[in-house]
């Protein structure tokens, strides 16, 4: 018999506060009210007309509100495999090469609990999209790290976030025996880099080599500002190895209707779409219809396009205001992230942090002072980051920039008040 | 180095065809067509205006279609608490007794995740729902079956589904220093059997001597036909133990909504967040939002006695076909499903089944005939026992009454067929 019965399960035993209720406390907190939020990546504006519309009608018809097939709508699932089918280069079979979760997150999950045995390892890049860890330690994985390194002179000069690099001798140097799966990001969050071709060729050639499953998150990968390559497309070697994660609430700016999917060759789908089945049974009816009926209209409607060129302008918008200040910027080249180097601020010598936050590093004081100071949320992104590695990027802060206009142009006159704790 | 890196983890490769493919592709080859199909759960007909209307005018706000918290959006919480602290006879606090999940299928997933750890045992009644099974053993936990027995004159007169009966000498032998959890459902799936207090005021006092938690699957809390006690409300010590579950899909006939939740102390719901955000991080926002406002005004619009006229309405309606034949059924005390008693159809000797039908118990070969021969689809109920135990309901056949009455009176005109097959 337990004598505790209360005890929880090792899995969820860690309850170390997390980064966003962290910030969100403070916001919530702040004597500058109301808070300009750049912290959580959430779109501050509704998803186009054509697909909320069409989620109207779906919530009419009868077999869009009951279960869906565990795998996806076909609709869906057809209108994906269409959609990417170009970009393979070769067309997708909707029933076999496409399955559908709930949210890329659930998404990835369910890749990990369809590979993993316990004690097998993955190998994560730093900063790493926090959600990563926990859903390889539950089924057993190990985390093996390899950091993304900042350009030397990241703390004096604005430059192209793809000077962010890997050394691939450090990757080599983690692969072991145990090496089951590697996760990619690209468009990276929250570096704001597209990995190259020629990056992404080696990762990929060094899997096939090591029979390394890749995961490529893709969640952002109609927002780039550079050529973006796709690491299932290189070889077909490769692909036989490469689940690629989609977003639905990445590409219509909707992240609370959780759909997302995986796309990959028939031997790996399959049981991706077994996990994923075990972990919800199915994803959410009326909304897969619409992220359907998205798909089926955004080339006609010009969407992608307008949806590069939209995130492009607030992002030049945004970072003007570090041009102004002298503070350097990793310049994204995909997705809605700006990390800024704030290593010339000077904060206040003898300014109080409370204790959860004076015990992290200096991001997280940095954090403190701009919502409590300046009225603006940022994330610190060395919750991104292991321990051992987290002074890598103690000095940089992560902005979301999809938010209206407006919101931008406030946070920028309010970051404007940065100016007298700069020391260039 | 892998030799073969697309081998799936264990928990994926068992890939035996599912009742529920089986019977699909059965009905999609049915020379009948259409086929009524009676077999999965699902609504024949939409949610109420007022819920559907809900969640359009959610899909018109911003934050309704942006992450929502990963406990649950407040509004639903709060209606919930609201909603369901009469029952529980006490004010619920909706920040730290209520979670919200992905659906009741993902709720208890998480609370699986929160409280096993490999080789933890959890007593599982058959019939079972089968998702619990995967989801027990997705954390490591191990199943202990206890069977819930027919009356004996179960095959020759129809009587009520209270009669189906635990014995609880044989719950006592199954107990062991393993044993963590046990897992009810009441209203029951697929018996219809409503628990008397008497026999949940049993089960949570052995649970209270032995520390053992309690997973009380309500989702058909709505529909009960015969007084409903809900396990959690019949002591302090048990309601310590009890984690309960609800669904907004069973409640608003929305079952591809994927909104559910778990009731019950803050020392049990906090892990059960904990690990809900480890496997789908928020639930679908704009649909909380609609869910939120159905509980709002489900009182005040009837819809809670109106949905159990209706449902028992069906329910009646479609079983005076059985009565006509001379079947005896399990007459429900709640839920939307029926079993029929179908020991005195035989089936021509010398009917060619498929082969990955033959191999399986008569109650297959019971459903492939009314599936091929009459055109109507139903589930074998042997599917929800462990093959020791399949016999018990060899003969019976699970229909769902969850449809349009027009789409009953087809079946029921369909099933006056059988006559020719049955032996008084």
């Amino acid at each position: 018999m337990r004598s505790d019965p209360f005890r929880p399960a090792q899995r969820v035993a860690g309850q170390r506060q997390d980064v966003w209720s962290i910030i969100n406390e403070a916001a919530a907190a702040s004597p500058v009210q109301p808070i300009v939020n750049m912290g959580q990546g959430f779109f501050g504006y509704n998803p186009p007309k054509f697909v909320t519309d069409a989620a109207k009608e779906a919530l009419d018809k009868v077999d869009c509100n009951q279960y869906s097939p565990t795998k996806g709508r076909p609709r869906l699932k057809r209108a994906i495999a269409n959609a990417y089918s170009p970009f393979f280069g070769r067309t997708l079979n909707p029933d076999t090469e496409v399955t559908i979760t709930t949210g890329a997150n659930e998404g990835m999950l369910s890749a990990f609990m369809a590979f993993l045995e316990p004690g097998d390892e993955v190998i994560v890049f730093e900063p790493f999209f926090d959600q990563y860890i926990s859903n390889i330690e539950m089924p057993g994985g190990r985390l093996v790290y390899v950091p993304i390194h900042p350009p030397a002179s990241g703390s004096t000069k604005t430059q192209s976030a793809g000077k962010w690099r890997i050394d691939m001798d450090e990757v080599k140097a983690r692969i072991s025996d145990k090496t089951r799966m590697i996760v990619l990001n690209s468009p990276h969050n929250p570096i704001g880099k597209v990995f190259s071709e020629h990056e992404l060729r080696e990762i990929g050639e060094l899997c096939v080599e090591h029979n390394i499953l890749i995961l490529s998150d893709e969640v952002y990968d109609r927002l780039y500002y550079t050529p973006f390559t796709r690491i299932a497309t290189l070889s077909p070697k490769i692909a036989d190895l490469t689940l690629t994660v989609g977003s639905g609430g990445k590409n219509f700016y909707a992240t609370g209707w959780r759909v997302g999917w995986l796309i990959g060759p028939e031997h790996l789908i399959k049981y991706v779409s077994a996990a994923h089945t075990r972990i919800c049974y199915s994803s959410v009816s009326p909304l897969q219809e619409a992220t359907a009926i998205g798909f089926e209209k955004a080339d006609e409607m010009g969407f992608w396009e307008e949806s590069v060129k939209e995130m492009k302008g607030k992002m030049d918008r945004f970072n003007r205001v570090w041009s102004e200040l002298g503070l350097p910027y990793s310049d994204p080249e995909g997705g809605y992230f700006v990390l800024v180097n704030m290593a010339k601020v000077k904060l206040p010598s003898d300014y109080k942090f409370p204790p959860h936050v004076a015990e992290r590093p200096r991001d997280f004081k940095l954090a403190w002072f701009l919502i409590m100071e300046i009225g603006v949320a940022a994330i610190p992104p060395t919750e991104f980051f292991t321990p051992g590695n987290a002074h890598i990027v103690e000095d940089y802060m992560r902005f979301a920039v999809c938010k209206d206009d407006s919101v931008l142009e406030t946070a920028k006159e309010r970051l404007r008040g940065l100016k007298q704790y700069i020391v260039q």
